[in-house]
């Protein structure tokens, strides 16, 4: 399954948005429920089969059926669920329940929509680059096509219900995820995260909450959406992130100023090491891609497109490694394999 | 002073010897002196300016000035000294005297002749590879041919007298030049140190006595010449030479079998960062290139040559550096421009 998605990059790391040498990606969740049922976590089987089949009535009157594909969790395997974790399709905690789920994707991965997850919808859009605003139009226009034909539970009090009482309200949660590697190796990253935070934004891992940072990306979320409305939301995600590279930017700029040789060099060498290696751990993997990430940005590295490192930071992921060689692989196995797909990525780049 | 040696390898790194995949070079010295002159620690300015003057013109009736040129110490700059100590043509203690000392050397680079070092005249014979014999048979020829135009302090109780006991007899010492990154890999190195120094073998580093090994370059020599014959000592080093072969091959194997992945990655690795770094300390290089060395020996890099590898390890030294680039470089600058002259080197290796 999916096996069209594979050989090519997911559409946010195409890297052709606003911003795209220091934010890798926008992403846009709105969670909606359907009136006059139990919420998922206290569903029955029942319940969850028949919300399953309201949306995906509304998703077949609306046309999306046509622009994408809707997929029953019970035929997706344990490695698939793997790999759209990976992806960012889906959420790690809805991948855990393997029944009464289903996920919607669009062909070009902009748009995916969990079904029965903690909500009974969860709209997501995804934009490469800074692109908070349009990933917010594109979630509404499908919250609208999809609320013609569901009635969601909503009170003029308190705005959109939700499962959780943090995203009552605009039931939106938006999120940036942005490369600090120059923040990281002067050592700011800290006093800024600590920033961020105060400001009642969320800082997160690779693969949002409760996920460890890979490859010095940083993931920027607002925490609540009770009484904000939607443009303020989305409004102070984008200017804390417009600071936030701000931030990287002078960094960047220490760090060439004051360290130059020792930036490109380390820079170099991590391409070196990833052109050449015969093993590599996922870990190290990401942390050589961030340095060469930072040295396309930097235009050190300008014979790699970007979206060339966005790409190989996704590919090495276990799933997408184990799709890719399309066999069961043990970790030592996928370090190895891991090295032979890095080198073959990175091979024919000859202006170096 | 040198120009026509500062780019091309010296002859003794050419990997066109026997055993060249691990022994890169064999050198035969003679230690003489001529009779009724005080030894040059003794001796005073005049009696030096005679000795070499002595020396000088048996060079010249035996053809010798013909083969090769004669420098006066004082002609040779603190650069040129260094540059020379690299390859390895004179000894550090041989230049560390400023005045009354001079040096042949070949044009090949295969023979050089030290006056009034520690005694009057060291006759030095370079090969490359385990060619301790062939070496023995060129300084002997240049012996005998000076030995017709200068009479040698000689008793038939002792043979040839010298400056330091150890040398008395018949003057030789042998040596050869030995890569043992194998040994040093599967840590069995020390082991077989002890057990050569119990067969009265010395260890040396990369320059000779005092100094450090650099590489997994191992020098190892006859300790005493005193009682034993020419044939005596040379078969002995061979044979120990031979010994230690055998060990590193197996060492060598050993790696490949049992962590053949990890060895190729670390080869692999090595060459990526030589490729594409931008600052190299000569130790760190020095490091790497000896893994690269193990690679090509053991057909992993295969794609480079043996000689290629040796001569990058001497290019890469401080005065090497430095006459390359012919300025003065501060430690910092040395590091950044011995990173571009690596890089210059292994470019266009398009096999790999």
């Amino acid at each position: 399954m999916f096996e069209q998605y594979v050989e090519k990059p997911a559409r946010w790391l195409e890297a052709d948005g606003a911003e795209a040498a220091v934010v890798v990606s926008s992403r846009v969740r709105l969670a909606r429920n359907i009136a006059g049922h139990q919420y998922p976590d206290r569903a029955d089987s029942d319940v969850h089969c028949r919300v399953k089949e309201f949306i995906q009535e509304a998703l077949n009157s609306s046309g999306l059926l046509d622009e994408g594909t809707l997929y029953e969790s019970e035929t997706v395997s344990e490695l698939d669920r793997s790999f759209l974790i990976e992806r960012h399709l889906v959420s790690p905690e809805f991948m855990r329940a393997k029944t009464n789920r289903a996920i919607y994707i669009s062909k070009d991965e902009s748009v995916s929509i969990m079904i029965n997850e903690e909500d009974h919808l969860r709209i997501q859009s995804f934009r490469s680059g800074l692109e908070i605003k349009s990933a917010m139009e594109n979630a509404e226009k499908i919250d609208s096509e999809l609320g013609e034909k569901l009635e969601y539970d909503y009170t003029n009090d308190f705005g959109f219900l939700t499962s959780c009482p943090t995203n009552i309200g605009t039931g939106l949660r938006a999120s940036a995820l942005i490369h600090l590697p120059g923040l990281v190796l002067t050592n700011e990253i800290d006093a800024v995260i600590s920033q961020i935070t105060k400001l009642g934004l969320a800082v997160r891992g690779f693969y949002g909450e409760g996920t460890d940072v890979l490859g010095n990306l940083f993931q920027i979320s607002n925490q609540t959406t009770l009484g904000r409305n939607e443009e303020d939301i989305i409004g102070s995600l984008e200017e804390v992130s417009r600071q936030l590279i701000g931030h990287e930017d002078n960094a960047r700029t220490t760090l060439i100023r004051d360290a130059g040789e020792e930036i490109k060099d380390k820079i170099w060498r991590a391409y070196g090491i990833l052109k050449h290696a015969r093993v590599l751990s996922s870990d190290e993997a990401m942390n050589l891609l961030s340095a060469v990430r930072l040295g396309v940005a930097m235009g050190i590295l300008d014979m790699l497109p970007m979206r060339l490192v966005n790409e190989i930071m996704l590919l090495i992921q276990p799933a997408h490694l184990q799709k890719l060689i399309n066999e069961q692989l043990s970790p030592s196995e996928r370090d190895s394999k891991r090295a032979k797909l890095v080198r073959h990525k990175f091979a024919d780049r000859t202006l170096e």
